[in-house]
């Protein structure tokens, strides 16, 4: 087991740390009042801006990007599309001019006809060698130390971890495995729809360029998590709007519960942004909705000694 | 280890065992041209006819049927449906009569308005108590003896396994961790709508009256498998037409693969019956399937020394 005295050496000594481990004491604690069984210690997190950096823009938009560059080099008439040419042109405030739905189009088209193995493979050779536009290295090396950490921690004191993204759930688990260490069934996302094909006397399932259900933010996190796990976590991370619903349905249940708030307050080490909901952009700040709802917030700022493991610690 | 010397004691000394023994041995032989590294031994398993029995009904729908009862004792008026008398009256096939769109109707009306939390303590206290009509055990005692020591000699050789049911998965996950050593989240299957409510300042998660997508049965299992585990199997078994798809996916990958389809044959010990799909009841017969397919068949009568574990051995 983890102890409390090793783990966790990336978060300075600070009331979120002190909550963590107090509360993982109190849940492990056989015989005690608050004690939950192993089976029942079940924790979310968040991916984008939770696990891992989401600034200038997400993993999963740049990895569209380069797709559309590939399409436009082979097609050069979809450039003609406007949106198309600023996604090209990595204009992504001129994209969204166009709104959401608009640049959501170009995603959903920008893989459909693949299956679903190939955009496996695709994802994963992306995310292993692209590298983050104002940080010269990998996306996978922007994944939060601390965080890391406490997955670690949570998991040596019997705990599942599983990820509950807003994002594309076949983008993140083509490497929850090795970023995470959480396998491909342990991440709950935004689905696309599938087509079963028989294509030379082989199975093939292959993405159509639809959402399956709603995106997975908001109240869909809370409801994909039952549809998924079954069980209501007693421990949910979050940063944005998006993760509100999640965070309220694991502080309700009858079990005692922790809710992460990550805050974005360190310009210097990595990016001061307020975290917002996609699907609902003038929800009210999350947070206000932290502080009156008692969750603890993890200020990148002064919670954490080090935010990535190509940094110096800051004490 | 388990090893085959040891491992499925229940089986008789026959083809489907050494196809079995054989396989594991293959894909677990480190160095071998087959060999599959453990996060790709997935398998899957149905659940109605191949892991317990399903005759003379599925136990979801005595489940039903046992709810049904205790409405119209409610609200008397309810009877006057006559899908509902039969059901009420345990006429399953009289009920059929009026179509599967009408007793699904009944089905899904029967625990709307339910939590996800207060259906899965119904389930569970119903599983664990109710008896089935024709032999006087639980239906948890109706588990297929050889298909428990199969799923533990699999774990056993680094493979995860996943129930993939046609039946409602907040009531087979009710019980699935004890059943059949399967956490809930490994467990997927056909799904009703949930709405997301505040009561009294707790977040609950409702049951609506409408099914979430399609049955989980033909394509859609093997759709909700790349859904859920994100990878496609090595190993599925089944019984019925329902499941053909599933086991055409798993045996069209490029890993090695096995197809198990349960025969039963066996009219004494348990039932004789064709397993056919619930959604597609015109299907080819998943025998003559198999047959050209080169699955794997499971003769209930051969194959199996027990089938319960309350039954002697038929050596």
């Amino acid at each position: 087991m983890v102890t409390s005295d090793t783990a966790l050496p990336s978060w300075n000594n600070c009331a979120s740390h002190t909550a963590i481990i107090e509360f993982v004491q109190r849940v492990t604690s056989d015989g005690g009042a608050d004690y939950v069984p192993p089976a029942r210690r079940i924790a979310v997190f968040d991916n984008d801006g939770t696990l891992w950096c989401e600034q200038p823009a997400y993993a999963q938009l740049m990895f569209i990007i380069d797709r559309v560059r590939e399409l436009v080099r082979d097609r050069p008439e979809l450039a003609r599309q406007p949106v198309v040419e600023h996604l090209r042109s990595g204009d992504l405030a001129g994209a969204l001019n166009h709104g959401v739905t608009a640049v959501t189009d170009v995603l959903l088209q920008s893989h459909a006809g693949l299956t679903a193995e190939e955009f496996a493979d695709d994802a994963r050779a992306w995310l292993l060698s692209a590298r983050h536009p104002e940080r010269s290295v990998a996306f996978g090396d922007l994944v939060y130390l601390p965080m890391l950490e406490l997955l670690d921690f949570l998991r040596a004191n019997g705990f599942r971890v599983f990820v509950v993204t807003g994002g594309g759930v076949e983008f993140v688990r083509a490497t929850s495995e090795e970023v995470y260490g959480i396998p491909p069934d342990d991440v709950i996302g935004s689905s696309v729809g599938l087509t079963f094909e028989r294509r030379e006397g082989r199975v093939e399932l292959v993405r159509q360029p639809v959402l399956r259900g709603s995106p997975n933010e908001g109240e869909p996190k809370a409801l994909n998590i039952q549809a998924h796990i079954g069980r209501r976590p007693i421990l949910a991370a979050g940063n944005s709007s998006g993760d509100q619903e999640m965070l309220e349905y694991v502080q309700s249940g009858m079990l005692p519960s922790l809710c992460l708030l990550v805050d974005h307050d360190d310009a210097e080490r990595e990016y001061r942004y307020a975290g917002r909901a996609i699907t609902n952009p003038d929800a009210e700040p999350v947070l206000n909705v932290a502080a009156r709802s008692d969750w603890t917030v993890v200020s990148m700022k002064n919670d954490w000694a080090r935010i990535f493991s190509d940094q110096q610690g800051m004490q």
